[in-house]
């Protein structure tokens, strides 16, 4: 009993499901994290991940292991159109892919929340997104038509991303947190601002930190995951 | 004992002490308030009041009080030149006071500092900082001077406040939060960013929420204190 009450409050143990569904004649590969003990439907967070990432690799792993362990929620990351298991087979194994259609990649996001919903693993009355760069750019088209989804942590992101990004981010009405880095080189800093102005949300605030695009802190990170609980939090 | 248990881990009861020392033909007024069971000296945040505000009134004792009962530590507000008991006598009861002189009040700063350290009230080894408005204005010009100062929780200022502003705010090298609100009528958007950008520490964040310059959210005050706290903090 010692042992256990040394042990941090919320450290659950992560079991990771591997995910599949086809939409069309896509079929569409993803990772699930739960906690190893869990009844019914549980608060889900969806992770997009960045250009040139996948389901897994970079920090998606470790910022949805991280949720699942200290929240007791849910986490799904799926490969983008072109990443992961996806890639073009004739590319070159240091190619960048192509930056997926925002609009597929929403309605595969879609379809995604539909089958776990149905599956009752994830609960639809709880249900945010984290992403940051390509990430943020298409949780921008999700979020603009998904009023499923509660709250969005976003960040590194700019004005011309995509076509109709101001557009978008103009319709999104839930509570939101965005992120920039002072300093990033892909991310002119008054287009990161012009875009967290447009943001429809009545409920919006800003982070800045000091550093380059890829110049992540465990402060940022942790302050994104901070804010979901908190709005997503029964 | 069950009672006990139950109780918020960190809900402290808060003494106030009334605070009084002299500077040259100054007679300076200030509070300090510590946990009710203390031992030898704790780490200290100084809060600065805003223009026309004093040592007690508007945010300040909140603010104070809710450091002490929830970090264990002590807080100290001062009445600045003007202001509180300090008022001139003559200035009607609605009337704003002027704005003091940021080295007067740097040079009562410290003077209260010293005061405090040698009563083993403060542990100059975890000293912080905490003032919007007036209060951030009349710490850049403490901060650029005061080594003892450890970090600062600053906000709602701009790049004019006082004449050395900029000078001084690029000769501060603590960790440092920075708040501003996105529709502040008072501090002009982008000021307040190249004031951010000014400042020296390398360790810095800004956070930007909706609002106008008074439009405080408890999520703001919070995120204040908790970046005090987890920099201070031993």
């Amino acid at each position: 009993m010692a042992a256990l009450d040394d042990a941090p409050a919320m450290a659950l143990p992560v079991v990771e499901h591997a995910l599949e569904f086809s939409l069309g004649c896509e079929r569409i590969p993803g990772l699930v994290w739960t906690p190893a003990q869990r009844e019914g439907p549980l608060p889900t967070v969806l992770i997009g991940h960045g250009r040139g990432m996948d389901k897994r690799r970079g920090y998606v792993e470790a910022v949805a292991r991280r949720m699942v362990r200290e929240l007791g929620w849910v986490t799904v990351a799926l490969d983008a159109p072109g990443h992961g298991e996806r890639r073009d087979p004739a590319a070159g194994p240091d190619e960048i892919p192509p930056k997926p259609d925002p609009d597929q990649m929403r309605t595969e996001w879609q379809a995604c929340v539909d089958v776990l919903a149905r599956e009752r693993v994830v609960d639809v009355g709880a249900l945010g997104y984290w992403g940051i760069s390509m990430g943020a750019g298409m949780g921008i088209a999700l979020l603009a038509e998904e009023p499923r989804i509660r709250c969005a942590a976003l960040g590194l992101m700019h004005t011309r991303y995509y076509e109709r990004i101001l557009a978008d981010a103009a319709r999104i009405t839930c509570p939101l947190l965005f992120s920039l880095h002072w300093d990033d080189s892909r991310v002119p800093r008054q287009e990161a601002f012009d875009l967290f102005d447009t943001f429809g949300s009545a409920d919006k605030r800003l982070h800045a930190y000091p550093g380059d695009h890829s110049d992540f802190t465990d402060e940022e990170m942790a302050a994104l995951q901070r804010f979901l609980a908190d709005r997503l939090g029964r």
